[in-house]
């Protein structure tokens, strides 16, 4: 047996949780504070960002310029196993919900590294029970289903048709609270007091949830001023421990 | 001002994650090292038991007498309570993803006491990124769909019809492969050779992976004698990353 000098570094996609520095992972933690360089971009909150005891580097992804921001990124990461680092990819929420986990690693095979995927919290469950929402209850929902207000190339995923005991949770919704509520009503079958929920900011100091019916959706959205990030829960499991 | 002495205890519903002890939140860590009274059902892995640092009661819940265990067990929390102490109820994977929490909720408000509600990963996640499976990926799976094979009084939860680009994830579904795999195959127009996955164990130390399709999901549990718990996932996310 022969001892080779390890030179090629480990580059580890990690879910950062939804926000609140408490709600990520032991795992997560630990890597936070022994990884040799941490990757992240502008979603991750300060408070998270905080947690991190090695260099930080965070890219300037913003609406509108993510993709090159994106690649600025994936470089930083690539120099850093080159040299043979422990490198951690910090994401919010959980890297492959919603979190173009995949396509990351698709590239860094590409690019002869095999990551290490670190499961986190996803705010398609933290903040619904913020609102107290069980999004499944014998007798009420028994089943759940996750999507997002922003599809490919601005595209709404094609929604199944209402079931009352389905809950529908959707992330990135609020610049399409207008076409969703149409697409629901018009399309879908959703009856028009089909109970929803706006949780803004969840699990961030500034959280706020905001009830209303299907048919006020988009309206409560002008009317209480919701702004990104925020997360809609639609369905009846909202009113099993919420009095409206 | 007055000043009283505090008399009442607080109730933490505490997802326990799936199985990893380092998967766990950090939030759930501290409060299983500071609680005075831990309660527990026998789902939990001694791993992540072991992280207790408090009183530990354990009840006897298992198939086919889990309602009396159930009442054992928020009966002993409700006795700490009672004392004054701060109870964490822990629970497998996230307390409001099938996992009853919401009943429980319920159980302890009609007894006086509001719980504090603490997030976990669910194996319902956990399980599709050991098998390498990212359930949402732009232009292959834009919705992820939730359920469990075991629905009130043994009924099947009614599922949408298949759409190539959303994810099915079903969490105790072993028991159910024959059931689930006739209802997708003749009621809900899945192709025979959709991929799926069944990944037994997910997160810990025995954890395993077999790919397959829908036509062969059944048959695969027989063959590869697959047992609970087991994740079952179906869809085209599972090739994304995986060469079968």
């Amino acid at each position: 047996m022969t001892t080779t000098a390890k030179t090629t570094g480990t580059i580890y996609l990690v879910g950062g949780g939804p926000g609140d520095p408490e709600l990520i992972t032991v795992k997560a933690q630990r890597l936070l504070q022994t990884a040799d360089l941490v990757v992240s971009d502008r979603l991750i909150p300060q408070q998270v960002l905080d947690l991190v005891n090695s260099e930080l580097r965070i890219a300037r992804k913003t609406a509108g310029k993510s993709d090159s921001a994106q690649d600025e990124l994936l470089e930083w990461c690539l120099e850093g196993l080159k040299k043979g680092q422990q490198v951690v990819r910090l994401k919010i929420g959980d890297p492959l919900l919603f979190g173009r986990g995949g396509e990351e690693v698709l590239w860094f095979r590409d690019h002869g590294f095999e990551p290490v995927l670190v499961p986190g919290i996803s705010s398609a469950f933290s903040a619904p029970m913020v609102a107290n929402i069980p999004v499944t209850h014998r007798g009420t929902a028994d089943q759940v289903i996750i999507t997002t207000g922003r599809g490919t190339k601005g595209s709404m995923p094609d929604l199944p048709e209402y079931h009352p005991m389905r809950t529908l949770v959707v992330l990135m919704a609020v610049g399409r609270a207008t076409d969703l509520q149409q697409i629901l009503l018009s399309n879908k079958g959703y009856p028009a007091n089909t109970p929803i929920s706006w949780i803004e900011n969840a699990n961030c100091p500034e959280e706020r949830t905001i009830f209303s019916t299907v048919e006020q959706m988009a309206n409560v959205v002008d009317e209480q001023n919701i702004v990104a990030p925020a997360v809609l829960v639609v369905g009846h499991s909202i009113t099993v421990l919420n009095t409206l």
